[in-house]
């Protein structure tokens, strides 16, 4: 695959620390931040210096390590104790996104195998290398299936950004574009700018224009209009968690395209690793949505927009029911029309 | 009618000046700009001082106004000829709008009748006073007729702005808004920000909380999550352009929304004085639709926010086809169900 569509890598574990790209400054600077106390890096998930439900996985799993580093040294062998208090923290830092919970479920289950009379740290590091590495790899796996629906030349309309900054790299949804493209299958894609936070204007735009992905920005309010010209073959998104049934929590708007992609004809694909699917929860209905705050939406960029007093909706997520998804692609396989008997394929 | 649900008046007409409350600067500045030279006000129109189908058409006729003072003064008895060309340049300060149309018509019909050695100001400020006053009479109307359309405590929903901001006064869908709420017809009001311009966020909310009607704010993105809950009632929008067979040009995002609506079992409303009606077109695929700066998108008060380089769609308007509408509320009566056919009841 060629080397110059796979430029951006978010998350670094370098020299005992974690440095992940900050992301709210993206894309006029690019800083790196620095992190080696897990409680920072908690407040850098809340904060959405990362953002993206696997890239919030594993930069919990580098903060499992910092959490077992302090730990062990404030509490030699009762560190199994000491380290519960940070990962509860790690735990509660976004509700919505499952990889945070599956990732973090992960370390644990490896440090309570662990001797307690030893630093646990190198241990963990490795598999949280390991969750990162084999994250890229699902992507690049998702990419290439993803990919094999698509006909010649689409056009494709993506949501919020799904892209290698919501991953370890190279992305889910993006993953796909990145993949589709290389073979020629895209001739050009759309990305809604994604109010409040604009992820589609501040990260999508940025990561496809770096890898000259040819793209165009529009308010989530023209994706109708452009369904309605018939030049849309295929909305791509990711997900933050996908019930056993195949409902998928995503960024806001999410449904909102996905109504209006069955309403016009236009195909609907979601692209996300199987750590995204919660097989515990059956109902889409059933998925916390996280409400963030009313500033995200009254305020942009340090500004009030809206006069002072009115208040503001912003729900981070919303709920698509598997009936108007045509295609989820998970490193496991991909489930065409979707359902609990068509999900269980892909479990076993 | 409770006085103060009705507090709001953008264009003034004083001491032979044309007064426009800048609409750029609010919630936060009331700024009041003067004109007294017609290509000012076209640029004003074009600049979005003042934006709105019907308050444009107003401003517009003010302008004659200021070019038949420029044209008497400059070239006497000559002013007919030397009126053209100002005339030309307030047509075309906006696209979409019919209203701007119809209201340089109907002056220049006046003019036509005119003494070519008199001075024809008088006549003319008649009747853009009249025009004026024609269109607060026929929003109240408006309220009156789409208010008879709901039922108790509903929850409506709306787009961009439509008030007092954008007519002569009072609003079409938020005349309709304020004449429901003030019966205890409407319960609660959403409206959505409407990027790129948000003026939603600007426009609606400020002259919703200026009246003490209870409204909260929203993305785009996030109203077919509030649909699929239950709670909206009514879609409630302004037009631009409204076709023979009843199709209607609106803000972008308009059409997302009525698609959402026709899914969801929500009704939706538009609300437009029937000088919005342009009798000569049929379809709504043939109304003219604005593509306004990509720097509308890519910046925000100021602000670049994507990154540089990239492309962005800013399409102004989109077109609603009318069989997505439940009911067009005009001055001149209600059309349910619209088409061709109802459409010609209320022509007559």
């Amino acid at each position: 695959m060629d080397k110059n569509i796979d430029s951006i890598q978010p998350i670094i574990w370098r020299d005992n620390e974690l440095l992940l790209l900050d992301q709210r400054a993206l894309p006029h600077e690019q800083i790196w931040l620095k992190y080696d106390n897990s409680d920072e890096v908690a407040n850098a998930i809340t904060d959405m210096v990362v953002r993206g439900a696997p890239a919030i996985g594993i930069t919990a799993a580098y903060g499992v390590v910092l959490a077992a580093r302090q730990a062990w040294n404030s509490a030699g062998s009762n560190w199994k104790q000491a380290i519960s208090a940070p990962l509860i923290k790690l735990a509660s830092s976004r509700p919505t996104a499952v990889n945070l919970h599956w990732a973090i479920d992960r370390m644990t289950m490896l440090y309570e195998t662990l001797s307690d009379t030893e630093s646990p740290e190198d241990r963990l590091l490795q598999q949280s290398l390991a969750i990162h590495a084999e994250d890229i790899a699902a992507n690049h796996k998702m990419g290439e299936l993803g990919a094999a629906l698509l006909e010649n030349n689409n056009t494709v309309l993506t949501h919020c950004n799904a892209g290698a900054l919501a991953t370890g790299g190279f992305g889910t949804a993006l993953g796909v574009i990145r993949h589709a493209y290389s073979e020629g299958k895209i001739k050009h894609v759309y990305a809604d700018e994604t109010r409040p936070w604009l992820q589609g204007a501040r990260l999508t735009a940025w990561e496809l224009q770096q890898d000259n992905i040819p793209v165009t920005l529009q308010c989530e309010g023209a994706a109708a209009a452009l369904m309605a010209t018939g030049k849309l073959d295929w909305i791509i998104v990711g997900a933050d968690r996908i019930t056993a049934k195949g409902d998928v929590a995503n960024k806001i708007g999410t449904y909102m395209l996905a109504v209006l992609a069955r309403y016009h004809g236009v195909r609907m694909m979601v692209v996300a690793p199987t750590s995204t699917i919660d097989w515990q929860l059956h109902n889409g209905a059933d998925i916390p949505i996280e409400q963030r705050l009313e500033q995200e939406v009254t305020m942009i960029n340090g500004q009030q927009i809206s006069p002072f007093g009115v208040p503001a909706l912003n729900p981070a997520f919303d709920v698509t029911p598997a009936e108007l998804i045509d295609a989820i692609v998970t490193e496991a396989g991909v489930v065409l029309s979707p359902s609990l008997e068509n999900m269980l394929k892909i479990k076993e």
